[in-house]
């Protein structure tokens, strides 16, 4: 019952664009949302796949996200820009932000794009991923709902932000991206769904004591990774994200699955840097790509597999893919229930 | 005999700016380095302090560092440049393009200086946050010889490097400054140079085996701050600052206490927001403000002291300074050495 199955990915992405455009989401942005869920599933990283759709598409359906919206630049000048995402689906105004950011780096060799009012968006690392691939360093990162303590701290005060950092190299870009617990929220949610317990040194309870109950860990804190290391970053995610953007910072990001009638609230940044501006893209690439295979050659531990560099995981899963990925039980029943409700035929190939 | 003692900071200084004076450094380069060596010993950041003079000393001795230099300007593309620091001593050329990236970010919002051929600067943090102080977001990195292994792996592809991220709150500003691995090199060679061990978790022998003894783990490797996270940004700024100023990444980098008559080879990079681009600094600095009030106040673990923000503790060591700072025995006899060989007056205060 809880071990994910393999599924056609493309008939899952059609289903999902199906659900978001029967939900008043226009073709085109549901087709960016849908591709977006359905590429994490095929890396392994549900958290940020299909399981998110029916929260989103309620989300549409109670007005807290508005499907129709894409976000205005609010803020111009020049290298620096603000787009008030105006709760637009997140990985919509991801995209626009993505693409001006790259654009404006282009003309000034250096660009920052701050977003506020902004929805989900997935995982960051996809964004910082498309602006390597124009050939500058892309820089993305964001906020959420506070689910962090201070170390010796035992109250929520800062999200789990995610940043995200992308390098070209001329072919697959390196891509790190992370976020500033120990373990992921959206993993969390996946062991729930599964119920499965989660790694010590993840969570504490709300009255901070350490816990691998995934429900427990959802109620009460994330611990920071690596203490004041993953709390610092996540802070100063706040602080860029939130404050340049003029949104929301720590308590004023609300929960992603709280009260789905209210806007989540959350602010981005994204930077790009056009290598051009310091050095032809060829040497850097050069370098880049000489460093990433000294890693990935260094000696393993005794017994161990190969070394990677960051985002090599990612790229095999979309080289070793077969047109298949694993989707949870409880994730293909929410989807089945939504098509049902939305009036969207089920594909015979997921049942 | 190893427990450092309190002595008047003024004369540490003095004997410092003295000492690089007549190891030929020109008086005002003199003044930036004592500075920032004292004002990290008062800080209790021992391993940014002064025992790192007498291995500058030996390596303007021995031709690794220019003393005379203060680095070039080699590309200039506005918000992009690059500055060749010549083997200048490296606060010196930090302080040069602190100057410079804070001054180009006034004109283009964004700016980013990248420098090569950079000998060892300190802190990263104190340059970041004279970014801060000029009402821009500061992010300053540089590369280290390869210390850390991949996770997975049993051989130092990546240097420990520091990260710091520095924001204006209207007063002291926020100053987040990391580096990558559990526990610092700085810090290793100064429980060395005391005799003490060092916490489990920090390091593994040259053969992979884990360590709490300073000399085995400077013969060997320090461990990544949880793992592929701290392994993964100190790959991004090796490729960052490595990358974008044509310096050296990983291996080309070279040991700070290795071959002294061998220049360092690091790279930097530099990258300041000028808030005001975005939105008046006046406001970021309230939101900034509020949000670190609110994580100052949050409730404490049950009998912990009260919670920090980032750069916390500097500050309060600055605002306690009584004008003393606490020297180890072991720096002060290198320092006596040192001003006996270079014919400099010893400070009775100091005996």
């Amino acid at each position: 019952m809880t071990i994910p199955t393999l599924y056609p990915a493309e008939d899952l992405r059609m289903l999902a664009q199906a659900l978001l455009v029967m939900a008043g989401t226009p073709v085109r942005y549901a087709g960016v949302v849908a591709e977006a869920l359905v590429d994490a599933d095929i890396e392994g990283l549900g958290s940020h796949g299909l399981m998110l759709l029916p929260m989103y598409l309620e989300r549409i359906e109670k007005g807290s996200v508005d499907a129709g919206a894409s976000g205005e630049i609010v803020v111009d000048n020049g290298s620096c820009a603000t787009l008030d995402a105006g709760d637009a689906l997140g990985h919509v105004s991801a995209e626009k932000a993505t693409a001006l950011v790259i654009e404006r780096a282009r003309e000034h060799c250096l660009a920052a794009v701050a977003v506020r009012n902004a929805f989900h968006f997935g995982a960051v690392g996809r964004f910082a991923r498309k602006i390597a691939l124009a050939g500058q360093i892309g820089i993305v990162m964001a906020n959420t709902r506070p689910l962090l303590p201070a170390p010796g701290g035992a109250e929520r005060v800062v999200g789990n932000n995610p940043l995200a950092i992308a390098v070209p190299t001329g072919s697959e870009p390196l891509v790190l991206d992370l976020a500033m617990s120990a373990g992921a929220m959206g993993k969390i949610r996946l062991a729930e769904s599964r119920g499965e317990p989660i790694p010590e040194g993840w969570a504490a309870t709300a009255d901070g004591m350490a816990t691998t109950d995934a429900a427990e860990a959802i109620k009460g804190m994330l611990l920071p990774a690596a203490g004041a290391k993953g709390f610092g970053l996540a802070v100063m995610v706040d602080l860029l994200a939130g404050g340049l953007s003029g949104g929301a910072i720590g308590d004023a990001v609300r929960p992603l699955y709280g009260d789905l009638s209210q806007p989540y609230a959350s602010a981005n940044l994204f930077i790009a840097i056009d290598i051009a501006g310091f050095r032809p893209l060829a040497e850097f690439e050069a370098a880049a790509t000489g460093f990433a295979e000294r890693v990935r050659g260094s000696k393993p531990v005794p017994g161990g597999a190969s070394v990677r560099m960051p985002g090599d995981r990612a790229a095999k899963a979309h080289r070793d893919f077969d047109g298949t990925c694993r989707i949870a039980p409880a994730t293909l029943s929410a989807l089945r229930a939504a098509a049902e409700r939305l009036g969207v035929p089920f594909p015979s190939s997921l049942s």
